[in-house]
């Protein structure tokens, strides 16, 4: 059996499939060759399942939403199918530690042993577009295996965070009251790549507050269309991206109390309710393919510096940072050597 | 007079090296080819200034410290000469906005008209890599017009903020009591490249779980060896960077109330300890150069993506993505197409 095969067994009770779902996986975040040949193999089957990007500000709650959420999902009301989902819960701000800490996912009782529901945790290794780039190979590898729901959670406030989140369709912003002036500040960039606004941690002292302040702001912002920045994050796009079709969608503002569940249904009513509005619109289509754009011109940008690195000379280039260093010669005249030194067309 | 002249001017009391240093900074944001030009003059007059990251978390009152430092750089005790400062405060956290939401610049107003200071504060636009370059180039407009400390304040808590900070000769991570599990979690990271940390809000409740907390990681992290990461942090360092020179530095934790002022001198002081260690150690020349090789390959990697993207064709181009969202091939396998038909070395 191939490891395609065997990892399209994954979601069914196969304990053979989870193993191997997991050693790809390891794989993968190893950059190992196999885990890229297996990829290749398993993308076709990718494009079907909905991704679901769960951001916001540290202290926000956002890994107990989104068990809460995964839960919902595993446990539907009477009469409704259960959906298989899995979360790649992204951890940027650990550079160094080298494993995700994450206290939240060892409270998952009630998810454990259940064969539908699958928890990778990634941390940072070094480089930013490194993590980027493993978090999409590792959300198609579960997107393949047949995981209906796949939540991209990205713990932390920053652009490279924003950027993570928007692999998704669909991108749930989280606050909470009284996190004070300067996240007040963040929201009105992070605001604009919300599909799904929630207030998390409803019931303390200022969520009124914190609902008006959103509402405002959400008046405030023209509707603009929504554009996608890179893996990585280096690069224009070569493409432009058409604006979004102007469709029926307005931000929803939910109140939730994750620790308490309350609010959880209303917010997976929401996710639904958005799914089917990028189907109608094309929506999904566009944003599939921009994230794939994106994900394209990552690798090519890996690639050419990957070439460059093999074909300059290590003698040379350590000239070139001494005159650097010496203040000799500018970074932008520096480059011009190099490049020309290992033969680049300038 | 020459633009280099005139900028190096600009820390003395003449309005008009304020002027051309000021659309010198403009210029470079803009990606005006004059900023470039001048850039390359000014260089040689750079690596002097103490460049000094301020990052951590939203909330911590980041802002107000730096506010307070500069204040104290101007005001020196009776007998030290005033430092001229620079601040270069990054907010990649607004993304889309286009201009930076900063209310504490206002109540600026003890150093309002100083010529001695100088603040600059930059929006993210588009990719956290065009940031991060001009970050780099802004700084080193500062260090050539004679500004002799300059601090980059980067709002936010994620790996890119960090990347950022590591401009810099001496990091400094900002805390503060009480932000929660999730601020605990991040802590872990960040704490590794700190070369001074400070509890900020320290007359709040809680202050002494965070020191001792801190304290706690501190002593559990085994020291390792500071790595630099790229602007950009798209890829991996061509040379090795060697381990630093083990030296007498223990990060001291130091606590503060920026509102008031407390605790600020000693902060201050804890600075320009840092620095003698940095000058004593070797260590300052080993950085100088880690950035500066950052920066250059960023640099590199830029025109090579440029490069491709000139030679690409665009309708061969839209061919392999629409191969790819119909998932006919792979993302690597695009990326291998696109760079063989662009004429690429494979």
């Amino acid at each position: 059996m191939s490891i395609a095969e065997s990892i399209r067994m994954a979601t069914g009770d196969s304990p053979g499939g989870r193993l191997a779902l997991a050693r790809l996986l390891s794989q993968i975040e190893d950059d190992d060759p196999r885990g890229l040949e297996a990829l290749n193999d398993l993308f076709p089957y990718t494009g079907r399942a909905h991704l679901v990007g769960v951001t916001g500000a540290p202290g926000t709650g956002k890994s107990s939403l989104v068990n809460r959420l995964v839960y919902h999902y595993r446990h539907p009301p009477t009469g409704e199918a259960p959906r298989s989902v899995a979360v790649v819960a992204v951890d940027p701000s650990s550079p160094f530690t080298g494993g995700a800490i994450l206290g939240d996912r060892v409270r998952m009782r009630d998810l454990a042993g259940d064969p539908g529901v699958f928890i990778r945790s990634m941390a940072a290794r070094g480089s930013l577009g490194g993590l980027a780039r493993a978090t999409a190979s590792v959300t198609q590898v579960f997107d393949a295996a047949g995981f209906e729901v796949i939540f991209i959670e990205t713990v932390g406030a920053g652009q490279a965070e924003v950027d993570i989140a928007q692999l998704a369709h669909t991108t749930i912003v989280v606050e909470a009251p009284g996190l004070g002036d300067e996240v007040q500040a963040i929201k009105a960039g992070i605001l604009e790549i919300a599909d799904i606004l929630v207030v998390n941690k409803a019931d303390r002292p200022g969520v009124e507050n914190t609902v008006r302040a959103l509402k405002g702001m959400l008046e405030l912002g023209a509707p603009q269309p929504r554009t996608f920045r890179h893996h990585g994050a280096l690069l224009e796009s070569l493409l432009e991206t058409k604006p979004e079709v102007p469709g029926t969608w307005t931000t929803p503002i939910l109140r939730t109390v994750a620790t308490e569940g309350d609010g959880v249904p209303e917010l997976l009513e929401a996710i639904v309710r958005h799914r089917a509005h990028l189907e109608t619109t094309g929506e999904w289509q566009r944003r599939d393919r921009a994230r794939l754009q994106a994900e394209l011109e990552a690798l090519v940008a890996q690639r050419l510096f990957e070439g460059w690195r093999r074909r300059v000379a290590p003698a040379y280039y350590r000239e070139i940072l001494d005159r650097l260093a010496r203040r000799a010669i500018s970074p932008h005249q520096a480059a011009e050597a190099v490049l020309v030194g290992s033969g680049e067309a300038a």
